[in-house]
């Protein structure tokens, strides 16, 4: 069989680790073309992975015939347009999370993949491919609490002093959109897909109030009411002090399963003059370093296998559609129904 | 010194719980009376306390000159007239939470007291006389984890599947009223007694349908913004699993405080078949038994020694009044205004 | 009933604890009388706890009549004298461990017991009476891990770094029979009684060169095989840098129990630059105050309604016994049957 | 540069974790034989890997020319030769531990090791390759825990009721050599490579008596003096209720570290009737799957770039000779000295 031929597309910071991934370590794929509007980007790309086939621009890279699916990993606004291009262009498509920070686009990009329906889509949740969420999720299909009517769920973020995330905040979509995003998709997994009702959410300003400008927040609450009466409450912060902590609470008749609590970065434990301590992970890639590599792996999984991803392009609409009420309510003030 | 002479009123479950104590443990009290329409939980007293002077009606009590001080462990609904009768007999008064359940009562209470200035009244808010809150609260007050700008406290019941509460639930208060009033305070408590300034609530039956019929839930979640920007989010359940947990998580911008996590019922750790676990207590009353202790000893010194007590009857009405909020909000499923 | 009128030997920091708890919280106990040779703390318990009778001499204590018992909290070489001065003087006796560091000695004192045989005397092996440690004991006894066959214990203290232990060093026994003797009593408690066979120890001056002069050391490491092929491991250490822990773990064939892992000194959190951590309890007396309590409301009991003492004489004599085995098998670096 | 061409010599239940490692995961390496008594071991290597080259005989393989390395997973009694003779055929040699059960064996290998400089042999001592173990070498070689004198440490396997390993036991070298040769390891490791001076040790069958015939023992625990004075303790079991825990601490002037404590599978913590619990790994595997795969990379890398290996094969005749001595300890119930 032969290999998927990938194109990465974007070789920042997230992107390099998408593209070693896909050239060492994940078997059937192919990384043969890069894009980056930075040139030293494609040589990094071509001098660590051997990449050959190097584009400066999207529309070129989308023309190499010897491409058959793009990684983007590029700024959030530029998804839809991107997905939509590579879709005409015959390719299959992974897109960084999220989707959109618009409505229409995500429901434009859903309509355009249905015309392509030999065409593999997929959106990087990337939580639903941690080896812990699916054992949850796994549990709670098997009825190991009973109906579950209840997820907590947060992503907050070890603060960066030199508040350099504010500068991209503007075009971020919002803390609700750019962060519990993640949450709102576990929520909606680990509950089987109800349809959100009723959102209401409260923000603060602790640590960087360069965020006032563009009526952002660096902690951020919310609830969101499904239409069959179940319920989901979210956090997220980028201000802590200790690390990056994604944990979720899944409550139900029979018990109670938390995801992540406390973060650990490894297996040591110290004690000494500050007590007893574990050290947390600093950032949500040292936690999700391998459900990234399941990700890449299912995703090219599905292009040589002609199956259906594990989410579908619905699943991150929807996420979006509750993302942008969430900062909806928290720009004016009120509930926002659904 | 003379001892303070008490009289406890109402010698049900929690009832003989202060008497015992104030009989055995309190130094500086003196049980003197009981008060209850029970005739066993009069003998209760008289036979395992040694209580002299028994009565059946509390204004008979009331009229007792031997008697300084009531311990008002009565129904939620009379807590407010029994507190205006005793100080208006010249009692000191403590009373277990809540204040009342209608705001116009807390603040005929708080306008009583006021003519009384020479007298003690505390509502009973366990929570402040607990050593671990107690910790966190100096901790914070003394700048550990920088300014505090969000409390997320849950009070979680474990399930008691006979539904013996339900029917207590029309004179209860609701969910929020009754077992989230206790959350309430300590993000007051703990924040420094921010004002309130709107909430939103959401809730479900996820058990005991029987609910139903007085508006109730036996799962609440909650949001408060204060007025300055600070925040705080509530979760109260009657249907856990495993034990009860009272946590509250203190989040700063230079750290963050969790206190109550895990809740466990002594210091043994089983590894078996079914894991390695440990075990919650099953109760608020073994979560809090020191606190309740310390609690007395408190209110029992404020009354030797003419001390203010830790927390005011405008605390008990300012947590009473956002609970009661939560309960509208969740009754009209609209954000409340304070 | 008349309450146990009881004399307090030794009135020094420990002294003071069980003075205290004896005048104020022990019910049925009424602390009468304080011996001391120090001026100062015979005043203590006069100014503090309102006790009348104040002696310098201990002989003079017993010489008064209208003493039923006396708590002995004196210098560990003290102890057998003056227990068996107390049984001929007709009182009862409370202990603090150990028994002695001579085996003969206990056996001694064994003896004169058994002359008088309606006086109550026990050591004061705290642990006993700790809730955690009887929640244990009666799991294993009611079969929860099935056959135990192994306890691993450990009493490490927080290093102090002026050292001011060392002094005391040469009458404490050593490390195993001022320390490890608790363990050890607690390995015979939960492994039902059985009879040693062999030991065999280890130790090491992590920190205090000053106690080379009396052949102790700061971290003694100790095997011990017990007659029905049982095992225990005990572990000492005046050096920790974090606090003080007392864990002991307990291996069956079904399961395996840890008794007071980490030991936390209350339910409070901290989540900051320096991790995830707790804090632990300074020394054994936080973790054991509860415990101090309820073994003074225990013996009191046992002479209030003439019952026998949870552990005997020949519990702490065959504690001690392995105690100075380890020793003797620290100092010579071989083997010791029993 | 050339990928190193590497035969798999056993391919049995480990046999084949390395070998699916060795051919689609550690970059460089290229698995191009495998040897094996059993045809169907063959069968899986080259219908599932791929793998050209199958022999039954490994002088046969020895002989093929176009293999730089071997991977030696077989049975322990076999290791000594099987090392010796790939040497003397010019191959590189990775070989799963135990190096031997018998010190004139270890030795030889040593000797023979060293005629042939250029070629590179390890000892699978894989938890040398665990990120936390590395993580606490590294932090206690940076003085976080001040100096390190003591380390205790564990190897516990989840009990199984069949006894499949009892018929393993007369060929295993015992269970100090069998399971705590790593923790010996770890403890010379982390302590520095201190000498041996004497070690003791103590065994129980506590559940499989089939072991009696051969002296073995289901639990042993042990202690190690240095000749530096420093000490390790050591506990191996064959009969946990709940799972496979691999737990060192490593305890110093300033502090302690512990690695490995309850080894949790995942990040899922369940709240049910049984309480707050979390599951542990069944097997080693699971808790060193990353460890293997990193040990592999490592000394892949070392033929490669032509370093040498993160330890010597004198570690692994240390941490042998120190495991025979437990085990001459154990059966003749004495100290022994080294």
């Amino acid at each position: 069989m032969n290999p998927v031929r990938i194109g990465i597309v974007g070789v920042g910071r997230m992107g390099r680790r998408h593209a070693e991934n896909l050239a060492t370590r994940v078997p059937g794929a192919a990384l043969v073309a890069a894009c980056s509007p930075i040139g030293e980007e494609l040589e990094w790309a071509r001098d660590t992975l051997g990449v050959q086939s190097l584009h400066k621009d999207y529309a070129e890279l989308l023309a190499n015939k010897d491409i058959d699916c793009v990684f983007l990993v590029t700024p959030n606004t530029l998804h839809p347009a991107q997905i939509i291009a590579a879709l005409k262009a015959g390719k299959h498509v992974f897109c960084e999370k999220p989707l959109s920070m618009v409505l229409e686009e995500c429901l434009a990009v859903e309509a355009e993949a249905v015309k392509h329906a030999h065409l593999k889509v997929m959106i990087g949740f990337v939580r639903r491919f941690d080896a812990s969420y699916q054992d949850a999720q796994k549990s709670i299909a098997a009825g190991a609490i009973g109906r579950p009517f209840l997820v907590r769920s947060e992503t907050t973020d070890q603060n960066d002093p030199s508040g350099f995330f504010v500068k991209f905040a503007p075009t971020s979509g919002g803390i609700f959109v750019d962060m519990s995003v993640h949450d709102i998709d576990m929520a909606r997994w680990l509950l089987g897909s109800p349809k959100a009702k009723r959102v209401f959410s409260l923000g603060t300003i602790a640590v960087h109030e360069g965020l006032r400008g563009c009526g952002d927040v660096d902690n951020g609450v919310a609830m969101c009411e499904f239409a069959d009466g179940r319920m989901a409450c979210f956090y997220a912060s980028r201000t802590m002090a200790h690390g990056h902590e994604t944990q979720t609470e899944i409550i139900g008749t029979d018990g109670r399963l938390i995801v992540g609590r406390e973060g650990r970065i490894n297996q040591v434990q110290i004690s000494d003059a500050h007590g007893i301590r574990t050290l947390t992970t600093p950032t949500f890639y040292e936690r999700f370093a391998d459900a990234f590599l399941r990700e890449e792996m299912h995703f090219v999984d599905c292009v040589r296998y002609d199956r259906s991803p594990a989410l579908s392009l619905h699943d991150a609409t929807e996420a979006t559609r509750i993302g942008i009420a969430l900062r909806t309510s928290l720009m004016e003030r009120r509930v926002v129904e659904l």
